[in-house]
């Protein structure tokens, strides 16, 4: 058939997709040895199995219901997987991030095997532990409550103990509406045990939260223990976790044994003597652990839905049609490549910087405390805000068609959406950066933090008043100046933030931009030595890919510095310039970094990258299956409709 | 039972809400008399409705099909009451909204009416407007294709006539895959008829785009008419519009009478003849309709999110215990205080320039189209992108919680969040802003558009090189400071725009800052006007919420004067504390502005919004609901996961 628009479209074929991950140098650097090892693992292990692969399932078109259990189903044939092939807990917790969103069960791995090894006592990580990691127990971690959150000191849940002759028992209480435990990951449905934070109080003296071991579900029927109450928490909004069963839960006198108390810092005798560790360095430890992974597991998803609209936006064409008549292709407007180019540096640097914080966690018990919680925080603040953003940012790049759920983009957005509010909501936890500066300031303790060494140029006045020396477009891309321009704006907004704690002002708002500023520079810092430490043929691609993110950092964040005298109008201009350059050169290196990512169609789980398939067939075979295109089950009310009328002749119409 | 908690809290009680709308001046104010009219007339006619009423049934837990039908049943009754009750079509409209997400029926009288009654002659109309407004036919617009959006001269459907003796038929035709129309509200399951925009072919002679109208299903049957193929297109992500059946079409020889093509502006002979009006007018109708619809809608949406956010933030309590042992309110932090007080003001400036808007559309022969097109296109820009994040900062400002579907919170951000890229996505769109700049600067027209005279800044050099003169910190609350400010930034941004375009830069990215500015501009100029005609009593209200509107607006937006002699220091420290000021005094009229939005338990639709109940029992109450706290249809799956390691043991677990 002949077409007569002068902006006919040739007929577009499908780009292949790599049918494994990449192993290049690269790819090695991006994803780390061991981690790109466990996932060409896993892939060879799922991607093809019937459970994870059968795509007669839209998992879309699904009640919550429906969808919860299938992929719980999903969950099990992984336990099974793990067993069978000697999997380690953290192929299974990768697994199931590679899985899609099968949820419920990595609580077990992720989160509660982490807690028992961090603060259980030796014996009862020798009882404990192997149960868990068999999954003969099921465990999951319960702090929040219902009315508690961010501040773990309003937690209300008792946990009793009053010596007696009859019984070794730790009596737990739910005083209050407010202090059921709530948001409880895998609680709602499968957990069988939680680690529950209570007060611990004894004969009548409260001794504050410590953490207690409490079986909430029988092991043979499944029956809830008595003196708990548990239910599902219900749907949350844009299916964002629907396949997690968080759970809420109250307990009324529900009795433990005294020796469910964990206890790798602290005792309590038959008689009720108590002692605590003088070593309360692991008090912070759960939180710490998640929040320093999230930077990782973020970044992972963020790349996969920038490349998912690398995908489209290079497929797709509109407007200015050149001389063969084709329309220009999406990705070549800045106004995609300003987008996506910056937001594919973010990240990798997420990915990067993650990958050090976990083995910082690996290795806690060596650790700074007070340094990797500050990192902690203030990369989950970034990577959560940034990373919902540029997931946001990769749909909306692909124009009206990205909000379609087989894209995934939708889904993808849902996902991570509430990491801004858990572990920490975002202004809250920024407060933590900015009581560190002010007590390192007043302590001259600066030096002391591996991040704050920026707060040393407020302690000289030349530094804070001379214009910033750039000598051009090109001195713009070196790394000093970029982190000299960052320190600097750092350094306004600490010093703004102490003017403000010292006039009595409630900074709970604007101490959140110095936190962004924060941990713009520990990412910028974190990405420039990668890029140092990178393979020789590589360099050139991760150099062009640290220079939009640095550039980026700065074009977008010039706001501290008007009302100052620090930049010229030139310098913004060179700026500019500077910034268009970096987003050119690294158009040219997008692929490497694509490549070296190298998702697999199974892993993008996109209509958008499909082997065989363009966006546009896609999305066809999409509306060819959908459960509403056969409309036989509501003709009847349709027809009445369109008869109503006829009723109601004498009415107004 | 005592708590033992130093941060107890009293038994908090639910707050009421009002049964019916506030009819007060502010409300008449806020709302306009007779969408308010409406409003009552709607709600008194459904919220009591078992249709619409009935709690049995929790949306979020339906799979699509089965909440998509729920929905269409609500339509349908909808359609009894407008027959009954004598609704008008706006009445019907205002309804499909109030009703939460009835969005399919709702088509035929937003979009596909209006279009009949702009584009048809008045024989046409005379024949086919009461059919469509008795609902005796289901329309729908059928423009984008699953290749051409924003760039509607891609358009490929063909519509070929060739005169002859045996017929006076137009042939249509899809010649390719990128031909398919899609995203065709209403036209999957429920349309009879679809006015599709088709490249019109005479004689072999590319008439460029038209509009025919095109019955799509047969009127007794439902069944698919000859030569067209439609296909529901599939769920959307984050259940983004899920009770709407976009459509895809295409069309094969699909055979109409000449009678229906659209003869408003164009007239087809028998025997050929094609005569276009010299007015066109009309051209761009549709668009700048919808367009400008929704800035009231999408600010009425806002309202509800910050109202519900409110509620829930005003009940919640974290941190700082006060001397009564009661943690502080959520709401008493600047941090909540400067995201939900600016996103209120917005809200109220959307719904204030909306109403303006829609009187322009109701008028538009009468209108200059020009200036009516921009203005509804920066508006289309600057709604949606703030509306999208207000809605966003709603649902972050209640935490974790705010995350569960029964919020609404969740819901009401799925369905807004496309709204950046339908009709126009924001970068496209925003080139109509930057291209409107180039040609009125350089034909010195600015002043014909009532947007634009900041261009005339730049014609005085000593108006752009001139510091702001700002006289202390109440001097930033003077309506025309914070314009000249506003205008001072659109003219900065406009001088870099023309810059980049005689550079021959690609300046779609960066315009949308300008755009941004530009829009800002005009809200804030019509919310002052709405102040002016306030009555006495309220004004006060109105001035504290103008003067967060233009601060915030301020505050957020220095970066343009970054590089500049334009702010002192000294400016930018009065300017901070004048926005805190700002924030402090309109919380005191918070309350003032919420009671005279006077949403109804009904409207909000949240558990966050209940008279009967606090946020926490509603959310307990979900709980119990939840389909999967009785778990016995998973336990074979989960006992059998939890033995699953006996069959392993050789495995190293």
């Amino acid at each position: 058939m002949t077409t007569l628009t002068p902006t006919a479209t040739a007929t577009p074929t499908a780009t292949p997709l790599p049918t494994s991950p990449s192993t290049t140098p690269l790819a090695k650097l991006l994803w780390g040895e061991e981690r790109l090892q466990r996932r060409c693992e896993i892939l060879a292990a799922i991607s093809r199995n019937p459970v994870f692969a059968d795509t007669q399932s839209n998992p879309h078109a699904l009640s919550r219901k429906d969808l919860w259990t299938l992929r719980l189903k999903q969950g099990v044939e992984l336990l099974k997987l793990k067993f069978k092939l000697g999997w380690s807990n953290q192929h299974f917790v990768d697994a199931t991030k590679i899985a899609g969103d099968v949820l419920s069960l990595g609580v077990n791995y992720r989160i509660f095997i982490r807690n028992l090894e961090a603060q259980m006592s030796a014996a009862q990580k020798a009882y404990w532990i192997p149960r868990a990691e068999r999954f003969e127990i099921a465990g999951c971690y319960a702090q929040t409550e219902l009315g508690h959150g961010s501040n773990v000191r309003g937690i209300e849940t008792t946990a009793t103990f009053e010596p007696s002759a009859e019984a070794d028992e730790i009596v737990i209480n739910s005083p209050t509406a407010s202090s059921h435990k709530y948001w409880i990951g895998s609680l709602g449905v499968v957990a069988t045990h939680a680690l529950v934070i209570a007060r611990l109080v004894v004969k009548g003296q409260d001794l504050g939260n410590h953490v207690f071991l409490v079986q909430v579900r029988n092991l043979d029927t499944h029956d809830l223990m008595p003196g708990v109450q548990i239910y599902e928490q219900g749907e949350k909004g844009m299916g964002t976790f629907a396949s997690m069963d968080n759970g809420v839960m109250a307990f009324t006198n529900c009795r433990i044994p005294r020796a469910n108390m964990l206890a790798g810092m602290v005792s309590l005798e038959r008689d009720g003597t108590y002692r605590a560790a003088t070593n309360k360095k692991h008090a912070y430890t759960s939180m710490v652990i998640i929040r320093g992974l999230m930077s990782e597991e973020i970044g992972t998803e963020v790349a996969k839905a920038v490349v998912i609209a690398l995908r489209y936006t290079g497929f797709r064409r509109q407007f200015n049609a050149s001389r063969d008549g084709q329309e220009k292709r999406v990705i070549e407007y800045a106004s995609v490549q300003h987008r996506l180019f910056p937001a594919l540096a973010r990240a990798v640097a997420m990915m990067l910087l993650g990958r050090e914080m976990r083995a910082r966690i690996d290795n806690i018990v060596n650790e700074s405390l007070e340094d990797l919680h500050l990192q902690t925080v203030g990369a989950k603040i970034w990577v959560s805000v940034h990373g919902v953003r540029d997931i946001e940012v990769a749909r909306l790049s692909c124009g009206g068609h990205g909000n379609m759920a087989a894209t995934g983009l939708g889904p993808l957005y849902a996902q991570l959406s509430p990491s801004r509010t858990y572990e920490g909501e975002t202004y809250v936890l920024s407060q933590q950066i900015g009581n560190a500066v002010v007590k390192h300031w007043k302590n001259k303790t600066e030096s002391s933090i591996s991040a704050l060494p920026y707060l040393g140029r407020l302690r000289e006045h030349t530094k804070m008043s001379q214009r910033l020396q750039v000598a051009g477009v090109d001195a713009w891309s070196s790394p000093q100046v970029q982190e000299g321009f960052l320190e600097l704006r750092a350094a306004l907004l600490a010093k703004r933030h102490l003017d403000d704690v010292a006039g009595g002002r409630d900074t709970s708002y604007d101490v959140f931009e110095l936190t962004m500023a924060h941990a713009d520079l520990t990412y910028c810092r974190a990405l420039q030595a990668q890029v140092k430490q990178s393979p020789t043929e590589d360099r050139p691609t991760l150099e062009a890919l640290a220079n939009v993110f640095a550039l980026t950092a700065i074009v977008e964040n010039l706001a501290a510095f008007a009302g100052t005298d620090l930049l010229s109008a030139e310098d913004l201009a060179n700026l500019r310039l500077a910034h268009k350059d970096a987003i050119s050169i690294f158009a040219g290196n997008v692929d490497r970094v694509v490549d070296a990512l190298g998702f697999t169609e199974y892993e993008l789980n996109s209509v958008f990258a499909r082997s065989s398939q363009t966006p546009y067939e896609g999305l066809l075979e999409v509306a060819k299956q959908s459960e509403l295109t056969d409309n036989r089950f509501v003709r009847p009310m349709l027809l009445e409709a369109r008869s109503l009328w006829k009723q109601y002749r004498r009415a107004k119409i």
